[in-house]
């Protein structure tokens, strides 16, 4: 039986599936944020207003740029893991580890989001941000520790 | 027979490496823009240009950040289909719905940056993203109805 | 044997292992620099501050903008390079053929790094950038040209 057909690499299909749509859950958020809060990026997104308004509209909001930090810490963060993470499950860990690891990458980074989109006081936001980059340092060296092809 | 080996594996190879270009475009696209504009954000970039002329290239330009921000909506929205097409790929769909899927994603992504760059009016570019978003969303859901292993 | 036990793949885990961790570890150097030069993104990062500071402490330094570039790079080339390195290991390509890949890239991403985050003159960046741009796109050209399934 091949690994891709592994207990492991099914949770890991399992957990990228919930991680990238989480990512890409992002984009219609800072959508929503840009229409309620009425601040665009680009002159043809209010071309339909009226022309007095639409200088107006093509403004930053700081709501808006929190989501778009939020949205660009993901990018940073949880798209390695996509990458590490698979990469990791071929090396076959026991299942128990590798649903640990994904388990806490999944659970920090719902709780990264919500800190960062609500603004919750810190250290909500780094503790969190500090589990997802420890499961990431964390599958990094089991890639590294498995035999070193330099 | 491996997965690894199959013809849906080898279309999603194919469309990620034309996907993967086409996102690595970019940055020469900026880099052109950057030149041709006068619009550099390092210090050292203009190192050879005469000292007055300095402060004046390092300034934003409009369409110098419209490259980017169409860069940018790459990273978040053809990255993760980088990463699900290729678990979808692996979950082996019949070749006709892998390719349809792949085939509506690219497409989706140049109709989009030619839109962006292009300052399209809208809804192209808002209709060529939910394109795309809708091909990552239906890859990801037959990750998950494939079985949960939470 | 399958090809993800070939001695290939197993130098794509470990290269993808360097420079995943070398993306990550620039999230960190991000923060040493908000600290360091006291340059904070959210009013909640500051909140521990007396109020008559936290303004001050909210504004953007151009060395963690330096910084942000840098990473923003890493992600715009350094990504690809993990997704179309896999797919590239998975041709089985001759070893050397690969390592010579691998070691430019993750050579090529440290050059540039220090170029960009030390300010180095250019063309030390440009130069570096180019080089691992065309490691992306000589695997990507390997890709296509092992089969088109269009």
């Amino acid at each position: 039986m091949s690994v891709l057909d592994s207990e492991v690499f099914q949770a890991f299909s399992t957990y990228a599936a919930i991680v990238g749509v989480k990512i890409l859950l992002m984009g219609p958020l800072t959508a929503y944020y840009r229409f309620t809060k009425g601040a665009f990026a680009n002159p043809e997104d209010v071309a339909l207003k009226p022309a007095e308004e639409r200088k107006k509209l093509l403004v930053t909001h700081p709501d808006v740029e929190r989501v778009r930090r939020c949205h660009q810490n993901d990018l940073e963060t949880s798209v390695p893991f996509l990458v590490l993470g698979l990469l990791f499950a071929l090396k076959e860990p026991s299942l128990a580890v590798a649903l640990l690891h994904f388990r806490l990458f999944a659970g920090s980074r719902l709780v990264h989001t919500v800190s960062y989109v609500g603004a919750l006081p810190q250290p909500c936001r780094a503790l969190s941000w500090m589990v997802g980059m420890g499961v990431n340092f964390s599958m990094a060296y089991r890639l590294l520790s498995s035999g070193l092809m330099l």
